[in-house]
């Protein structure tokens, strides 16, 4: 994996090929197809062993907490290693459904979990609307974020999740 | 374009080639590479011609509006040729950032022009919150969408949008 990290960012994670990670590690491609079953599969175990799934604080004060934790995801996808990884696996689910699968079960999972843990506290606080629906919790507050990075392609930035929070938290409806 | 759009639902688009294309047209590749600079840019072209940007209705309820519009986006991309040729363009996106310019430029920015344009009558109306924050609207919008089609690829139904359409416009903070 420190192989995989090395070689795609000298070379480009797009660019990085079972072969050539075989041939730099000195092993047989057989070997590293024996470990992992793709190069989505191989670029999955690398991104998780750079990093833990970000933890949530608990100020008690809800929105500075997402603020916090959400400046903490846009730095890390802000700069390498971490950042041309993971776009470089969400490309490869697109075209390859076991790493999509992977990625949901690994990655995307353990972070619901924390932020529902987190919502679900603030709920109790009388923070939360008793209404919101946890189980969006991730596409509502994360989706806004994959849209910049996946289709506008606009650079990731504490001002954008700001604005992003914001206009969450207080709805499109007017309040009295 | 029409070659592209048989030949992609016979074979998937992630496996057309431009090759393939100029084959089945019968001509030759360099008549393909001279209007279509690469496989994005046809798939783009390809798209354009099924359908105009879907027109938002203006009952004077704003909510039931976007439901009408959001419905409509979800039924043209459930079912070809639309849906599989709209995600091999983002695929194609992700590693072609002129495929993701033109495809901001030519299918996302008339879209949000569009969005834009009814969530100011419904403020005109009181229907918005004044602050709400319009340059935000496509990725607020269409996040949570994107985050089911492109990250955890669950299909997109109605149920769903009408789900994350009721987040968005109540917010997530109580309300009084």
């Amino acid at each position: 994996m420190r192989t995989t990290l090395e070689l795609g960012q000298e070379i480009g994670y797009a660019n990085l090929s079972m072969e050539a990670v075989a041939a730099r590690a000195g092993a047989s491609k057989q070997t590293i197809y024996r470990r992992w079953s793709s190069k989505g599969a191989l670029l999955l175990d690398s991104l998780l062993s750079l990093n833990e799934p970000l933890d949530y604080p608990d100020t008690g004060d809800l929105a500075a907490d997402l603020r916090t934790q959400i400046h903490a995801a846009v730095d890390l996808l802000g700069a390498p290693p971490y950042g041309p990884l993971f776009y470089a696996l969400v490309g490869e689910a697109q075209h390859d459904r076991r790493v999509a699968a992977s990625l949901n079960e690994r990655f995307i999972a353990p972070q619901q979990d924390k932020t529902v843990a987190r919502l679900r506290a603030a709920r109790d606080q009388g923070q939360l609307s008793p209404g919101f629906d946890l189980d969006l919790a991730m596409a509502i507050l994360s989706g806004p974020l994959y849209f910049r990075l996946l289709i506008t392609q606009e650079p990731l930035t504490h001002e954008y999740v700001d604005r992003v929070l914001d206009a969450l938290l207080a709805g499109m409806m007017p309040r009295p």
